[in-house]
């Protein structure tokens, strides 16, 4: 019997630093011997990368809820059936920029399209699937948003110049609607998610993330088949 | 009150001449007065439009059916939001090359999908719009796939060199499917539609057309409100 992988998602709203925090987690699990995977959302895959630019591109109005909530579907099942399920079935560790919970929170709760239909896209698309932890990480959104226009205006390495500022330029409204949607999946979910404060400096809450990935996974004991 | 517009859907397999007809179609009704919208899918508006290539270029296997059909999905929603919904409101007649049977068709009766998940989205998407006739343009599937392999080598209007062509290659088992699960939406659905013999020639099929536009719908005669 062989073991099967473990499957952690970072989530939260805009500047809270998921993708910084993502590759020190990975390094981190590597360094116990780990083979890790790093992905992303929306992406991760061949077809849904060719999807990405439709939903981070372009008017904040181009598409209606549904269409953009069938689009992050659409790529959701690629992204799992061609990278996250093939990974873990080879006992391998995937690492995931976004996942359900930004539907769920930027379509459901800061957009309002109906959890109904979330739900039930979601049970469609990942047939079982689920991640064995989600870390949110939460913090402003005046400060994640100032954070996510000072790297777009200094061009750091995260995304120079690609234009992928659709969610972004949805008002603040929208994202403290998006915190507030986070914070209740957290709550409602507490054994799958946990909150971590991303106003903190880097170094301090990658030890929080480490921490809590060592708690919950013990990582570098032998995983249970 | 204001009367509202007709929706008329040509539907079928490869090969089987809707583009021409429709655009013959539209010709006869404008020459009676009529005010017509001629559109396609996928596409039809500006975001299914670049929805479009992912679908119809590359490779067959690139999707799975279920991310196929959530594809078409968020593209005939914003095609319907977009196009036809305001056409139709604005009292227009509205003739789409493709709506929903070829879902029906193309990702259940020859794919295989569940049929509950198409219902499911064509009830999401369409939130009560429905074709007022939908005419389905019926030939063996080696006629079809041999007129649309001859309109690609001859580079003749319909398609010049635009490599959209993976459903054409996607094997005669597929196509023959396609065809009896046209037939079965035909059967089940007498009121709305109407089977038509495209092996007849490109005259005929259109004087065929004519007729059930004129007999079911009534053009040029006062549209109820």
């Amino acid at each position: 019997m062989t073991a099967t992988g473990r499957f952690i998602t970072l989530e939260g709203g805009e500047g809270g630093g998921k993708s910084t925090q993502l590759r020190r987690l990975a390094r981190h699990l590597r360094g116990q011997g780990i083979d890790v995977v790093e992905t992303r959302e929306p992406g991760g895959a061949a077809g849904a990368e060719a999807i990405r630019p439709l939903l981070t591109q372009g008017d904040v109005a181009r598409w209606d809820v549904l269409s953009e909530t069938l689009l992050l579907a659409a790529a959701r099942r690629n992204h799992v059936e061609q990278t996250i399920r093939p990974a873990l079935d080879a006992g391998l560790w995937v690492i995931s920029d976004r996942f359900i919970d930004s539907t769920r929170a930027y379509q459901g709760g800061a957009r309002g399209l109906d959890p109904a239909v979330i739900a039930t896209l979601e049970a469609w698309v990942l047939d079982g699937l689920m991640p064995d932890l989600t870390v949110i990480l939460d913090l402003p959104p005046e400060t994640g948003l100032a954070r996510a226009g000072r790297r777009i205006e200094t061009a750091a390495p995260a995304a120079p110049g690609t234009g992928e500022d659709r969610f972004e330029r949805m008002g603040i409204d929208f994202h403290q609607a998006l915190r507030q949607a986070f914070l209740a999946i957290a709550a409602a979910e507490p054994a799958r998610c946990a909150v971590v404060d991303a106003t903190a400096d880097i170094d301090a809450v990658e030890a929080a993330i480490r921490d809590i990935v060592t708690g919950r996974l013990a990582p570098g004991r032998d995983v249970p088949a």
